[in-house]
């Protein structure tokens, strides 16, 4: 990023504070394509989905999309009809000002739960958030959706896709249930690539699935999670289609956008001192390498043993051994980097020293062989320390 | 308990110090019955099983045993091929000196992971543990089986079943992996009834699903988890068989013995502040209900929550929302205590004070209806506190 002007074409961008944060700070996001744009989505599967995730649903199977307006400060979940209500008004409160189709408006709110939305404070200041729209806007757009985030994240590519320079920029907040109450994960990505409706949705779904999906910090989710992909065309590259090469090379850029933002997100992990990559190799299935991943990036004793500089290599193997998955334990192998640490059945007699060394580092990798075949999986994870306690236990609602 | 000596007819009981822990304290556990008993036992599912468990499981299969043997201090789990032999030399060092039937013998080990047994400790040991047999023995045994629990965890009970007063005692230690390294969740049931083996069997996985199943402190299971019961028969009870009034009596009687050693050990929990009753009622089924408390249980944010003494309703219910389970968000009723929190998709304005005052009892009770069906399920579990960290990062391999 540096001093290279993040932008891209056909995008504008605000964020202008509208007073529902107490701290005065930028509450108020907006992101606008001066064309509508194809869009794909992403969003929380919990059942009790805030209001504006269900409006988002809904709008996005569409296809098409113009503006993301977005507060922080308030989650608009836990609201009920009326919060539904909300949502609706937030989103009629930008399209009539700025004369574009209603359903073309994706709304999302981020911040504390079961208080009705300030609607009237978001009306009020559309016309400000409209009047700084600008190319550069984005980080100021990305600033207003922040809650808890310790840093901005940006992550910003060009690229020859289809004989034309592609841009693509994505934002985001939070990294799931990490920050107090919920805080959510919000993440948009613009493009100017001409891109087909299917190919844009299958592009993106793989992406968020490797990567934000592939990320836990404490394994809750939240009631807003939300991640959106628009692509306005404007490059006016030859259209990427599903299948073709083009799409590959799109596809894995995405990958790479939201990669760098999914890993910020574990790094600004509330009271996170480490980031931890865990790769499970020799799964079955894939949703088994998945799953032994998950199990032990979510077991409170590996994450305290991280936290605390332990090579404690049982509490991974039992984590991993705990969800019915029948390893079979005289071939699995476990990895602290390139330290084998586990096999044949018992633990190695490694080098204490050289393990410790390993954990002291800020980024470790863990690698566990299944054994069983040929599936891998890798997620990112952090440490559980006192700091997550004392922020998440003295929150208040 | 008070001042009545606890004592099961039949059974003889001791605990001695072997020099396995290096603080000296009783580490060789050994229960005994004068006459081969029926047996039943519930072990970890954790796919690397520690040696003994893998022992017990195979013999236990006999429905038939005669004596536990127990050492703390290493768990001889992850210890491969010679772990087997090492558990299988610990047994045989029982059994050639007691000259019983080394089938007959029951075996299991808590402790550190990785190490191989110190069986020489554990056979020139034998004879005092045989010596120090006694009916009063079972504290000095209970006392031999524990690690890091601040408190003993014993349960009896007598109660005239088919015109015998029957008696039963079981101990217990730990609360599956709340400990540092994995200490595991062992308990031992001994009763005089004359049960059939299939009632006995029954009676017990019925009673561990109930209580030992349901209780959870960081949702960690180790690799030695065993609960195993004995009934010798000396009560001289008319046979307890499946399906009898009698054996509604004796399955509630495990159930009450094994729901005080469960209570204890979430109690016990490293760091636990608080006791937490976690109920959902009506899933559409069990499996269902049970899933939600746990994922309720086992949320991070819901624990340090309560450890904050924080009546953050929005986490529970996001919680419970997490898992895949279609909730129908405008049924869903959530209670603390008694006061409605969340009803009709959103949260209700409750006196924040009264709420404050629940979240400051050590016993807390949340109900959460599912209204989706009429099954149900309650589990009991602890909060996430500034302990739990400091026990479980600062334990070093």
């Amino acid at each position: 990023m540096e001093k290279e002007k993040i932008s891209v074409p056909g995008f504008l961008a605000s964020g202008v504070s509208a007073g529902i944060k107490e701290t005065g700070a930028r509450d108020l996001s907006l992101i606008y394509s001066t064309v509508p744009a194809r869009a794909a989505g992403v969003f929380t599967t919990n059942a009790f989905k805030a209001a504006p995730v269900l409006v988002c649903m809904e709008r996005i199977k569409a296809g098409r999309a113009q503006a993301i307006l977005t507060n922080s400060g308030n989650a608009n979940a836990a609201t009920g009809a009326a919060g539904c209500q909300d949502a609706l008004d937030m989103s009629k409160s930008l399209s009539s000002f700025m004369k574009i189709k209603d359903e073309l408006v994706l709304v999302a709110s981020t911040g504390v739960i079961g208080h009705r939305l300030p609607v009237e404070k978001i009306r009020k200041n559309i016309p400000a958030a409209v009047k700084g729209l600008r190319p550069d806007g984005i980080p100021e757009a990305e600033a207003a959706i922040m809650t808890t985030d310790r840093f901005p994240k940006i992550a910003y590519q060009k690229r020859f896709i289809a004989d034309r320079e592609i841009s693509i920029c994505g934002i985001a907040k939070g990294a799931g249930m990490i920050q107090p109450d919920m805080a959510t994960m919000l993440s948009y990505a613009m493009t100017d690539a001409d891109i087909e409706a299917a190919a844009l949705g299958k592009a993106f779904r793989f992406a968020v699935e490797r990567t934000f999906n592939a990320a836990s910090v404490d394994g809750c989710m939240s009631t807003n999670d939300t991640a959106i992909i628009l692509a306005n065309g404007c490059a006016a590259n030859s259209m990427i289609r599903v299948g073709s090469r083009s799409f590959s090379i799109f596809r894995d850029l995405v990958c790479e956008i939201l990669m760098k933002l999914a890993r910020d997100m574990v790094r600004d992990g509330e009271g996170a001192t480490k980031a931890i990559e865990i790769v499970v190799t020799g799964a079955r299935t894939r949703g088994e390498a998945k799953k032994m991943a998950y199990a032990i990036a979510n077991s409170n004793l590996v994450k305290t043993a991280f936290f605390g500089g332990d090579p404690n290599w049982g509490r991974i193997i039992a984590a991993a051994g705990a969800i019915g998955i029948p390893l079979p334990v005289d071939e699995v192998q476990l990895f602290f980097e390139d330290v084998p640490v586990f096999q044949h059945g018992r633990g190695m007699d490694s080098d204490l020293t050289s393990l410790k060394a390993i954990m002291d580092r800020e980024e470790i990798k863990i690698v566990l062989k299944a054994g069983m075949g040929t599936k891998d999986w890798r997620i990112f994870t952090s440490d559980l320390g006192f700091e997550y306690v004392k922020i998440n236990a003295h929150y208040h609602t």
